[in-house]
């Protein structure tokens, strides 16, 4: 796999297409200074009526901290021992496997039994109004600069869901009140290893010209774009 | 207001920091090289399980995209009628009023009025699966790369959800299957005038340090970081 340098400064474009799901962290701690920086670039994103309901539990260290990243680790070994049945990961060749899934089988193994040693853990939390996927737009976008931001300082993270199971538990934990949700988890860290290119589905079953399933053929994808495998493909799942 | 400039290259932080919702556009058309790029920078953002199951249709030119410009204009211009007279807009002291709350009373009329000048209009789509705000787990941060990336080129445009009102007459025209949701609309287009700056609430109501409430005194804004007034005070409504 080919590796992208995290050196920065990092171009707006680059640095959009070149994010990924990072699950494997050093144990070196984010700086306040650097983290300061995420959370500021996090809360730049847009709200509905730039209302500003979003709001965001940064979890270091400390009891509460420690307690939360147990109960979470706890949660997400549950989560992926779950989704490694359904969704058939151990039907691989075994340890030496090398295809994409047997190989995601092993970071996500290793993030799992590693959770409580993530060096940040943030709660974005939205304050629910129409409840249902428009109350999203306030929050995951935050989201997504958060995860930006981070890998403009050579971090890496995660948007997960996996805090489901213990919601509850959760938020009495933190002190989130309840007429706010906890939209998801974001694991943070220094990324081991090199960061591997983002691989999606071919951008023309993703881009439609004027009318669904229209062919944008306007669009070419840049040299050495990755593709995924991941999903089924849009012939029974699209 | 200060202006920032639009030129490129624009740096990674840089970019996120000063990417606000821009809703006056010049005629000016987008470039397939450009949207090109918009596009293939809103599908590296993550979905769940890296499933691809988020979806584009771009309204630009012909008869399925002007019909759909003056569907939507008509929800625009019927839902920023109920908002600004839900919302107060109209208790200011009239045209020559300065408030931030007039200056966007005036530029939402210009913006509704004129919806169906917008160079491009697109639809990002969600295929439903477990239904509620984790659905915008898979499509929100496309959109927000989609906006960054036109920020980057010199485009602007914001996240609506105005669409609901005609989603069904709207998904109709653009053959958008029963099984995926309409998550937003966002007009781009070329920025007319400057572009502010992003105002949000003081940092310190926003991030929480391993606690809910608890102040991250680690967090100081950048200087210059301008604040809102937008929304209600965390008194009254946090």
């Amino acid at each position: 796999m080919e590796h992208i340098p995290l050196e920065e400064p990092v171009d707006l474009l680059t640095g959009l297409a070149t994010t990924r799901a990072i699950r494997r962290y050093t144990a070196e701690p984010i700086t306040d200074d650097d983290l300061a920086k995420i959370m500021f670039a996090a809360t730049r994103a847009p709200t509905g009526s730039n209302r500003n309901h979003f709001r965001f539990v940064v979890l270091r260290t400390g009891e509460v901290a420690h307690q939360a990243k147990a109960l979470l680790g706890e949660s997400f070994r549950s989560s992926w021992a779950t989704k490694r049945a359904t969704d058939s990961y151990d039907d691989g060749s075994g340890e030496i496997d090398h295809s994409p899934k047997a190989r995601m089988a092993r970071t996500m193994n290793h993030f799992v039994d590693n959770f409580e040693s993530t060096p940040v853990v943030v709660l974005p939390c939205i304050r629910k109004r129409h409840g249902g996927m428009g109350d999203g737009a306030s929050i995951f976008p935050a989201c997504q600069n958060l995860l930006l931001a981070a890998r403009g300082l050579g971090y890496g993270g995660v948007l997960t869901m996996w805090h489901s199971p213990v919601e509850t538990e959760l938020r009495a934990l933190c002190g989130i009140p309840d007429d706010h949700a906890i939209a998801a988890v974001i694991p943070l860290g220094r990324p081991q290893g090199g960061h591997g290119p983002v691989r999606r589905r071919p951008i023309q079953e993703l881009v439609f010209d004027g009318y669904w399933g229209t062919t944008a053929d306007w669009i070419v994808e840049p040299d050495g774009t990755r593709h995924t495998q991941a999903g089924p493909p849009p012939s029974r799942d699209g």
